[in-house]
This record gives structure tokens, sequence and C-alpha cells, in this order.
């Protein structure tokens, strides 16, 4: 289940917006989490849906698996830097990175809305196949639907991914412990506001790539690294922002982190000032956080940036005792506030 | 990859039917085949896709493991017997259990349409737990999304399911050989009639209900009681004559059935008879074809009556190396017929 954590019972859906789904029921806000942990998860429940992690991790025969899936409804199908072939593969790739798992074999089914251009169809397929060869994983089973005109809206994708888990860490955000460092793999926001600036039409001097890149190589090297990692999260729906905030109110710990330490982009930042968001909520299809040992930090750091896509990594932050489940803020001129989940989502069908 | 099989390449789509998708794309017929087997899997080419079966068969470490998707896009949500819920969950269990597979793990991915009640989300949720209850399996991650009114279609659900071998057969339709015994594990087409039914308003005299069922605890009883299983296939989109048509084009031999030995009840045909369907081609989703040799016929037919799903199993035909990839029906009055693969779909949005 990605992002199911972080319902928070002091903050009730009131019942007239809760009779209809909404818009932002998708995206990666507190509303998103009530529906998953109010409606979706008590009707399911079980103890490995119960751990709340990117990923599902089975013990099947004598394997131990991670298991996951996501569906794709990004508008438009094409940006910069990507597609909603190549954002399907890479997120289902990531879900599984995230609990350190080699990601090995995905299925992808298709709901095809008719009238779809067929070579529309064979561009996206292209771009997966290409995502799947570079993060190394094979597209092995699926299937095809095809739904009335104006039933559908051109693609949508739902990928689903089996990977092998080889490490004996318990990654997951119950392990992370007060003191962990708090790790960012690289600059915020650039998925969100590529998809903006294309959906928006706003032409701005240069233009936003994606960051939609697979992960897994930047885990697997941290982990046979020998970084004890406590807890792993890349940060799709609702940023960086509402990943702490889950992590920190899974752990009942506190995540502060500093303004300064967090990479944005010349672009992204004016972007965002032009549009009015914030990027530590603006989506990334590329990015992570990694929880571990003050003591690994370092070490964990200068392993990220020997990655071409850890290459502006950088500490950001550090676990405390001091409340049970808030992230805070220190800003660039020293004041400290508390980060909010955003109720609903900035950006709709932004993955 | 559900019914992948069955291109054949002496029946090019005109060029202009093929620059968009059309809804028979989705229908199970020729085309839906010719958009698999020409756009999709060249796509994604590798050995595990090759094999075409409704599920992929992976080896993880020690554990031999099956994997599946399927989207469902069905349309009424609710008709006599299931919803897309039970359905959704069924149909995948179904598709790991034509590999002999015992279905474990279930991911259950959803695409909501803005608008759509909650309390239709949450019948179908239900419907989905007691499915998975009933099949013994568990719906261990998922994914939720929400696009735009008009965008979708109230609710499409995707899920996969991860299933472990045990067994040392080679179920496929390769292994498929001359002298083998057909068998068919109950009456056709009330689940394609129970659809048809709900959403054409016909009041037929008694309510056709769905078939749709877990198909797992039958395979596993016809394994477990040493029946040496070649091939088996469940009879959805395209129904029973399209399965047959895909098993006989990859095994190039032909199978012959008798019209008189396939059970079809009494409502179902009628209604048939109505709506001008044939009921070989209406799809089903609780009913498959066991591919077995002669000597274990009788014996896999006792064993599949046996079973509360299968009352109405029958040996419906033989296998020959007469032609190399045909299918051929004997009437009731002793007239026997080529049975083709429709181009298109009877019954769009069936799944």
């Amino acid at each position: 289940m990605t992002q199911p954590a972080g319902f928070n019972a002091s903050c009730p859906i009131p019942k007239s917006d809760y009779a209809r789904i909404l818009l932002a029921h998708g995206g990666g806000g507190r509303l998103m989490h009530q529906l998953i942990e109010q409606i979706i998860v008590p009707a399911f429940r079980n103890p490995v849906l119960d751990v709340r992690h990117d990923s599902a991790v089975l013990d099947v025969g004598a394997a131990r698996l991670a298991f996951t899936t996501d569906s794709y409804v990004v508008q438009p199908l094409f940006f910069p830097g990507g597609d909603i072939g190549s954002l399907a593969v890479n997120g289902t790739v990531n879900d599984l990175a995230m609990t350190g798992a080699t990601p090995l074999y995905l299925s992808a089914s298709f709901v095809l809305e008719e009238g779809l251009p067929v070579e529309t169809l064979q561009r996206i397929l292209a771009s997966m196949r290409r995502a799947a060869d570079a993060a190394g994983v094979q597209i092995v089973t699926g299937d095809t639907k095809v739904v009335d005109r104006g039933k559908g809206d051109g693609i949508f994708i739902t990928t689903a991914g089996v990977g092998r888990i080889e490490h004996a860490l318990a990654i997951a955000p119950g392990s992370v412990r007060p003191g962990d460092a708090v790790l960012l793999s690289g600059d915020l926001g650039r998925h969100g506001m590529a998809i903006m600036a294309v959906r928006e039409g706003l032409d701005f001097e240069t233009t936003i790539e994606s960051d939609c890149a697979p992960l897994a190589k930047l885990v697997a090297d941290l982990i046979s690294g020998g970084i004890e990692v406590h807890c792993l999260r890349d940060l799709t729906r609702g940023g960086l922002a509402s990943a702490l905030i889950e992590i920190a109110e899974a752990a009942r710990l506190q995540v502060d982190i500093r303004e300064a330490a967090v990479p944005v982009g010349e672009e992204v930042r004016g972007a965002c000032e032009i549009l009015g968001f914030d990027p530590l909520y603006v989506a990334n299809e590329g990015r992570f956080v990694c929880f571990a040992p003050e003591a690994d930090a370092g070490r964990a750091l200068r392993i990220l940036r020997s990655h071409p896509l850890g290459t502006a990594a950088s500490i950001i932050g550090s676990v405390t005792q001091k409340s049970r489940g808030l992230v805070t803020l220190e800003s660039r001129i020293g004041a400290t506030r508390v980060v909010d989940m955003l109720s609903g989502e900035q950006l709709p069908r932004i993955c």
C-alpha cells in the first residue's frame, strides 16, 4: 500500500464531504490517508497489510519477497523527462526498492480508452521497455481492457512488481530511532513541476525535466555498503513533507529538518513561486529519504553522492523524542515551524 | 498475459482500423489477440512472457512462483451472482490456478472516478474481502488513484496475484498431446448472460446468476489426485471457443468437441437465443477446460464432479493430429463444422 500510514483520528472528514469520492482523495494528503485508513485497509485487514510499507513483504517457501502495485493516471501522458510508461515502471521499481528488495519482475495492465491512437500506445510501450531494461526488470505478464470513449482518459496503466529481499534489515518506520540522521537523495520537485509546466502551458526559460528514475541501485549500494538502513521512503504524491509526517507518525518520534539543507533547483524554486506551490509538498519520482544511525550518515552520504542519481544528496535533519509524530522545519532565517500534511492535493493526477 | 496466444498471421488488421483502439480490441476475439501479439508482446519480449500463459511462472530463489494481473472494467458494477470486486479477486485467483499454483497473495489497485459514492466503494471492498477469504488469499498491498469526473467510469480495479507452484507438471498448451481428453468443469455462459440481462434491462423468467467463483480448489484436487494435467485454461473473454482455438493453435493440434457434451443451462440457452449469442463464445468466470491423457479422463471427471463447482463437469472432446490449430464442433444432429474465433467481441466490458 503506497502511503498508507498517517491517519490522524483527531481530524475526521465531514460526513457531507465523505459521501462521494473527491479528486482530493487521490492527492497524497490527509484526505487520501483517511480514505485508505478508514475505508480500504479495514476492509482487507491482515498482518501483512498492517505493516504499512510501500511494498508487502512476503515469505513464499524459502524466498523472502517484496510485492507491490500502483496505478498510473498521469496527465499529460508525455512530459519532459518521462511519460506514463516510464513512470509506471519506475514507480513500481521504486516501491520495491524501498524495502531494500532487488526488483525482478513486473506485470503491466492497461485500461485503454476507445479511440486512443495505436501510435501513442506504441510510444508508451517502448518507453516501458526502455525503463524496464534500465532498471533491470522484466515485464512478464499483463492484461488489456478497452473502455468506451468518454469512460477513460486515453490510457491508465497498473503495474505490479515482485522483488527478492536478501538483506536481514528491518526497513520500516518502526525501525526509526532517536538520533537517526535523515538523508535526502537529491533535489526536490522536478517531477511535479515538469507536469505542471506542461499542463498549464507555461513557458519557463528552461524546461524542467521530471526526476523520474529507478532508485534500486542506490538502495542496493547503501545496503551492500553496510549502512544500517532503518527506513526508506520515495517522495511521490505529497512530496517530502507528507513522507516525513507519515514516518514520524508511524514511528511516534519527531523529525527535525533544516530548510537550508534541502536542495531545490533554481528553476523549480522559480516555478513554485510563480504558481504558489511549496517544493516540500511537490511530487518526485526519483527521490527518496533514508533514515540511518548518525554514525553511518557520512558514509551513506558519500555512497549516495557517488551515484549519478544521488549527486545532490544531503543530510537534511535528524530524529528526536521531543514529540510523537511531529515534523519541524528550521527556516533559512532560523525560525522553526511545524510541517503539516495538506488536507487535499496540490496537483491532481501527477502520477 | 491473459489470452496472449493465437495470433494468425494470415489475417492482418486493415491499416485504417488499426490506427486507433476500438472497443473490439478488448473483446477477447481476433482483434484483441492481434493487439497483444503485434503491439504489446513485441514491445516487452522476454523468455517468461513468450510462454504465453494465464500467469507468468517465475523462479525466485528456491521458490517457484506464479504471477499474474488483470484489470476489471465490468459494467454494471453489480450483477446477479457477483460484482466488480468478487470478479477482480476470482479472476486473478483463477489465472494463478490455471498454472496449478496455490494462490496466496493479491494486490488491489483502484482508479476511482470523482463522485463515486463511498458507500459503493465500501460494498465492493466488502465483496473483495469475502471473495479473498473464500479463495484463501490475502490482499496485502494496493493503491488508489482518483480521476476527474467524466475521465473514468465509477471504479476500475486491477488485481495482481502471487501463488506458489509445488507440482512438477508442465501445465501449458505445449504439453497437450494427441489423444488427450478435453474436460469442461461446468455449464457455459452464465457470467456473460447475467451481465447482459442486467445491462439490457431484460426480465427473464428467472434471474441468471454469474458463475463467478474461485477455481483453485478444483485444480488442486486434480493435481493431488494424480491427474497428469497437460493444460488448463479458464473461459473468460471469448468463452470456450476462443480458449480452445488459442490452445489448438499454440499446440499445433486439432481439438474436436461434441455439442451434446457441452452443458448449457436452459435459461442461458434461452437468453442466448433471444439476444443472438452463441454460448460457446460467452464469457464465464468460474469455468475452465482441462487437457489430460485419455487414461486419466474418467478419474478427472469424478474429481471435478465431487466438487460443488464441478457438478456439471463433462468430457467434451479430444485432441488429434488431423490439423495444426483447428477446433471442430460436432453438432447435435451429427454435422461437423470448424469453430472460428470472433473478430471482435460479443460483449464489451464483461470483465
